[in-house]
């Protein structure tokens, strides 16, 4: 045991985690091929732990988000703890509000009138899940309960019986049981898995009419491999596996809930219980929606629908008063953003060659953003540490073409500068302007008037028109093509050695309307310009290409000899 | 493969991610016994993925931080990429700002030019891992680079190579390279591992001059325990493992970045690279401090302070202008706190019972909060859905005395009324205002003016002086002990047959100045009332606590007969 450096911040009073002996683990080579079943307990477990817990509007609301992603079991409160839980559960079953194939949970502590007043809240319901739970861990044996083993035993013995006495009050209903050692993880396994047998005992479960078994993490202590271990051990050992439903209900201590249920997973559970973006008790539950997504990432059928992605936000931000963390996995605003350049390039070439038979292979996007509706738009974003690729991808979205690659590069020592002057992200529109005021600046100091060309099988001549502001100037050249004649006709009017070092023409749409699109990089008097022009035509655009960079160069102090 | 149900959300455009055959994996048996080698990547994985990215009086303000935590090496930019992360650079060395025992940590890609740059960057520095990388997986290869394996394998090669040169040119500097395969763990495993042999063959490190080998999860694609076979399989395959550093850089796509950085320990990896709170691209980085927590809570030294959390929180904040989630593992604002009723009452029993020489145990609570800067006061909040501890553990906090039982339950109910009338959290405040007014109001029908007492063998006797407003009323009356004659006394002035069905009387601090508290239930024409009253005097207490309980059924409407 080490000393710690800061006596206030002392590691020694704590200690490590007990962990079972399973040296025959089978868990780690299995692998996940359906979704489990679910259980949302927003309605609970993630109410109880909100500052303001939701009112009987919200709780209807959250209702609503959860019955529609497709949640067949729903824990809807502790009606005999709250009042406001019990009138919930009352208007749920009055107002007719659970769908056939939904069915409803509560949670009750093993105790006789608590379980009694359950009842009263369920009666007339077609379907309910009665949870029932009692501590076992040893902290709340010897410091909360002050009870030996036989004594945790004999309320969970109790607790089961009167669950099973009192559900013969109301045979309409069609009842499921469930039982959950409270801080399963923090209790010795053996004694955890006796617990749950004595429940077991008392119900007497078929593989027809199976109990529920739910194993929490209340306080998230161990890393998820011990979890997983856990679990495994207790579903080897637990009576009757075949009649019972093997649940999970983890929380996120050590931020590692989302894994421990998925090992847990791994180890033969058959169903999660869990919150929307892990609302609940401190750190919060098990996050439904990351571990459905990471299935479906996957290829898994997640059985809950998550395309609805902004409403579950909304949703679930109304009901907290909590807000989504920008990082959120999957849902989060920035988690499909891609703002270093090398990241950005990546995934502008692999959503180019992305086709709709393959499955999806783009490098640093798990999933197409659009499955839960996020556009495009949200994933290149441009700040200083940005290279080219990013500005580069907004530029074409916008203008509707592709860049050459250095054009890419002029642009994007245009945008690092913009950027690192601002000392902030640009936006969409700004780097589409910063664009157009490098390479598209209008008004400069001379404008094509008009053109006429001529070929013959040895070379282009053309006569060009330029108006300065003031006078128009007639221009007449050759070459083996329109492009160096219209070079060769400036060299010899304005006596600026003029070359056309890079050159590239797209066309904008199809069609006889389309546009043309002219790039062009010049090099004058040992220094490189680079310009574009749109134009309906194509060599006009070409030319007016080589004007505007012609304009650009004057303006940047280059002269006529 | 199943049909979606919703054509839009459709996880058949997804597959399975494969994994490595490990059969006879060691991973799950082992266990952490100390801290990994940490290094913050803050000021480059963390900083490039910002809206704002970091000023540079930012970036000196996270600097100061990450020293001051005992970080011993710290990647602090891409300075060939950018000229902020270069100015900064050379600022750390040319200000003499890096301690003695503190290593800077630059990136740059596998490019001749860049690595030039880089070295600039570093000159004069004492010691510097220069980190570079190349990325190796199957869509980066095919869809963005067109690059057979081969092809990889030499950009590596030449990377490797050119780091090791240029290095030569600076000999004042203590050099230590790092390579990592850009996108390892979507990489098939055996040619990640061979594309870092031929590095580790350019570098030739030996035990007493080791390279660092860097495993990122570029984007987290599989489940932790996927990653930790392919740790594994790489710490058993590289050649010379004992002369390189494995370092583990994970991403949170999959929610999961903890917890496969924690099983790539079990499975062999020695060095950590991740952030605070875990900021970084798209769901971030693995959070260093929560995996540093994690370890601390277990018994072991993290070698990192996070004693000084709220200096951690807001120098994030003001450097990501990124709020910290309430739900943040052992950070957030809400993770200490208990709502529940029961949670409430199981910690306020465990924290009477702990003790300074024993091992922290205390239900709900994984670590003592205070660890972390925090007071009680923040564990302990009430809302409708919290029982009789919480609230009572308030009153006891500001009255500085414990509530019989019987009490707290009286107390829980007026709470619980409140609470669900207002729709939200109570404050300290009103729960404390909420006990006075119930069991401690002031000008009540009656006065307690004086009394006398005596006392025989046989009996107490017992004289006592109300005033009622308008006039004197004198009492007596006997009884076996002062209560029971003062309400004997009642009954013969006033005609009503009060009985004290409860009473409990405790002193405030210590000493001849200590105040006493009486705690009193009445019976009063079937009804009960609960009182309470301090004085300096515990008659005194006594008394005024029954006068007090009568004036408040008085206040209901109970009548004298």
């Amino acid at each position: 045991m080490t000393t710690p450096t800061n006596p206030r911040f002392n590691h020694t009073k704590y200690r490590a985690f007990p962990r079972v002996t399973l040296d025959d683990r089978q868990w780690p080579s299995n692998a996940l091929s359906k979704a489990p079943l679910w259980c949302s307990v927003d309605l609970r477990d993630g109410n109880q732990a909100l500052i303001d817990p939701m009112t009987v509007e919200q709780k209807k609301q959250m209702w609503a988000l959860l019955v529609r992603m497709g949640f067949k079991e729903i824990e809807i409160g502790f009606p005999s703890a709250s009042q406001p839980d019990f009138d919930f559960t009352r208007w749920l079953i009055e107002a007719r509000q659970i769908p056939e194939d939904v069915t409803v949970q509560v949670l009750v502590q093993a105790r006789d009138e608590l379980i009694e007043r359950t009842y009263e809240a369920l009666r007339g319901v077609r379907r309910a899940v009665v949870h029932v739970y009692n501590s076992t861990s040893p902290v709340q044996r010897n410091k909360v309960f002050g009870l030996e083993k036989s004594g945790i035993i004999d309320i969970a013995r109790k607790g089961a019986t009167k669950v099973m006495e009192e559900s013969k009050k109301f045979p309409e209903t069609e009842w499921v049981f469930q039982y959950s050692p409270e801080s399963f993880s923090s209790t010795e396994v053996d004694f955890a898995t006796e617990v749950c047998n004595a429940v077991i005992d008392v119900w007497q479960p078929t593989p027809e009419n199976k109990t529920i078994i739910n194993l929490p993490a209340t306080v998230e202590s161990a890393m998820p491999n011990v979890f997983a271990d856990q679990v495994e051990w207790f579903c080897r050992n637990v009576d009757k596996r075949d009649c019972i439903t093997v649940s999970i209900h983890t929380h996120n201590d050590r931020g590692c809930a989302v894994a421990a249920a998925e090992l847990a997973l791994l180890a033969g559970a058959d169903r999660i219980e869990g919150t929307l973006l892990g609302n609940g008790e401190r750190t919060g539950n098990m996050d439904i929606v990351t571990m459905a997504m990471n299935l479906y990432s996957q290829g898994i059928d997640p059985e809950l629908d998550i395309s609805i992605a902004d409403d579950i936000i909304a949703t679930v931000e109304e009901c907290t008063n909590i807000k989504t963390h920008p990082r959120h996995p999957w849902l989060g605003e920035l988690v499909y953003t891609a703002f270093s350049g090398s990241h950005q390039d990546a995934i502008r070439k692999c959503l180019a060659q992305q086709s709709e038979e393959e499955h999806w292979d783009v490098a640093y996007l798990p999933i197409d953003p659009q499955d839960i509706g996020r556009t495009y738009q949200s994933v290149i974003r441009v700040n200083s540490q940005s290279g080219k690729g990013g500005a580069s991808y907004i530029v074409e979205q916008a203008l509707g073409v592709t860049l050459p690659r250095w054009m890419q590069i002029e642009l994007a020592q245009h945008i690092q500068s913009a950027s690192e002057r601002e000392a902030r992200e640009l936006s969409s529109d700004e780097i589409v302007a910063i664009f157009r005021q490098a390479f598209m600046p209008r008004g400069g100091h001379y404008e094509l008037s008009g053109y006429q060309t001529e070929h013959d099988s040895l070379h282009h001549t053309i006569q060009a028109t330029l108006n300065d502001g003031q006078n128009l100037i007639t221009l007449h050249g050759k070459g083996s093509g329109s492009i160096s004649a219209f070079g060769d006709a400036l060299h010899k009017t304005t006596g600026l050695d003029l070359q056309v070092v890079q050159f590239e023409e797209v066309s904008l749409g199809e069609g006889s309307d389309a546009q043309a699109m002219a790039f062009v990089q010049i090099s004058l008097q040992g220094q490189r310009f680079t310009a574009a022009a749109q134009d309906g035509d194509t060599l006009a655009a070409s030319l007016e290409s080589i004007v505007t960079a012609l304009n650009i160069a004057i303006s940047q102090g280059v002269k006529a000899a």
